[in-house]
């Protein structure tokens, strides 16, 4: 037997959002690696494999199934969302960079799937309508003045801006920091969407204005999404506002 | 019958990588607006009723969708990639925001979708792994002068850029004008990858450095993702490079 490895994202949580291509790798694989509550996320049958690790081991992670792929066996790294966004796709580059000679010649792929914005963009409307970015607010692996200057550059040239990893025990000042930083340059008024668990049964999707943005609505399975000052709220009936950014801009650089 | 409508995502065009979610609610749908391509993509039964529109129609056709939601219908508004990624839901918020009241009250649900920078970024390795930005190179919908302080702004900030709308026979010069500029900014070797109908048979996907970066390798169908300074390359033997942003960045701002 060829071992392999397969890095895919389960999406963000409902089965429903996860594509056919990622369930039959799964379907096909004898072990898996990833975080416990990944894992949990699929169904596996008893002759498959579990190797469930904390969330902060990626590269141990990643290291431990390549081993076991190119000790013959059909491996699935499993991330949530997308594998290739804040997750395992660039663990697993990495430590194929710094390993033996041999996990070069592995047949890995990675299989893309839907990450958190685009399903807390979903729930609230169209929020990414125009350009936007995505920006991991976790200081554990980059320096935090770097984070300031990100956050700075895409605010003032109008990009919508999706922060992953807001807030943790670990990290518990950054979030707010941030909203700091972004009431100096955008309007008080500009949406903040709180995007928590979107799709699954305990989803929460608040949108607020920057003024009124609390950290405290923030835990780590929030992705937050902060408008541009183009960005719109639709008021409706009896349902929650839409919020979009629209595809047309009228301002000049 | 109550009328609703749904926008969808087909993701980058193989069935595989369309969610369940969406495949239900196109299954359980009676009209079907979208770009004609889109619609192809989706097997549609004799009892559903397909309005094909030109790619440029955005606003009208998300009118449409609404009047016939409206009138009662089960409307599927269908995107590639991600509907709210340079896509449709954006312009059917727009369309509720400047139209009738009782479109505020209908049923409008957004789906979310694989869009085309993750189906790209998973061919090729993991050139997304850290902050990144998406920016549509079209300037029918925004002045060009906006494109450019967007580009000079993610690329002095380290962002990886996925680049949406890269070309086009109406705009043939954008991406060679985007190239120069980066050209200023960014060091010579950054990896470009140009990836073309990602997933699908005619799949092409090339990565060349930033100097070499040739604007005719684009097409309509094309996202081209430009690395920061710290994305790297894993050469294997026999098999396309590996391309990756690492998730650590020792860069201080």
């Amino acid at each position: 037997m060829s071992g392999r490895l397969t890095v895919i994202g389960t999406g963000p949580g409902t089965p429903e959002q996860m594509t056919p291509e990622a369930q039959a790798a799964a379907a096909s694989a004898d072990e898996f690696f990833g975080y416990g509550p990944y894992l949990d996320r699929l169904s596996l049958r008893p002759d498959q494999r579990r190797h469930a690790s904390d969330n902060r081991e990626e590269l141990a992670r990643a290291r431990l199934a390549l081993e076991r792929a190119s000790a013959g066996a059909r491996v699935c790294m499993v991330s949530g969302g997308d594998p290739g966004v804040f997750a395992m796709a660039a663990a697993v580059c990495e430590a194929i960079e710094q390993g033996p000679p041999e996990w070069r010649k592995l047949d890995v792929n990675v299989l893309p799937g839907v990450t958190a914005m685009l399903a807390v963009a979903a729930r609230a409307g169209a929020p990414l309508g125009h350009d936007f970015c995505a920006i991991s607010l976790s200081d554990n692996l980059k320096p935090w003045s770097l984070v300031e200057k990100r956050l700075a550059a895409a605010a003032g040239a109008g990009f919508v801006i999706a922060l992953y990893n807001p807030i943790s025990k670990a990290r518990p000042w950054q979030l707010g920091r941030a909203f700091e930083l972004f009431a100096g340059i955008l309007p008080a008024s500009v949406p903040v969407i709180f995007g928590r668990a979107a799709g699954r049964p305990d989803e929460r999707i608040e949108t607020v204005p920057l003024s009124k943005a609390d950290p405290a609505r923030a835990d780590m399975a929030t992705c937050v999404i902060i408008g541009s000052p183009e960005t719109r709220l639709v008021e409706r009936h009896g349902l929650p506002p839409l919020v979009y950014s629209p595809r047309f801009s009228r301002e000049s650089a």
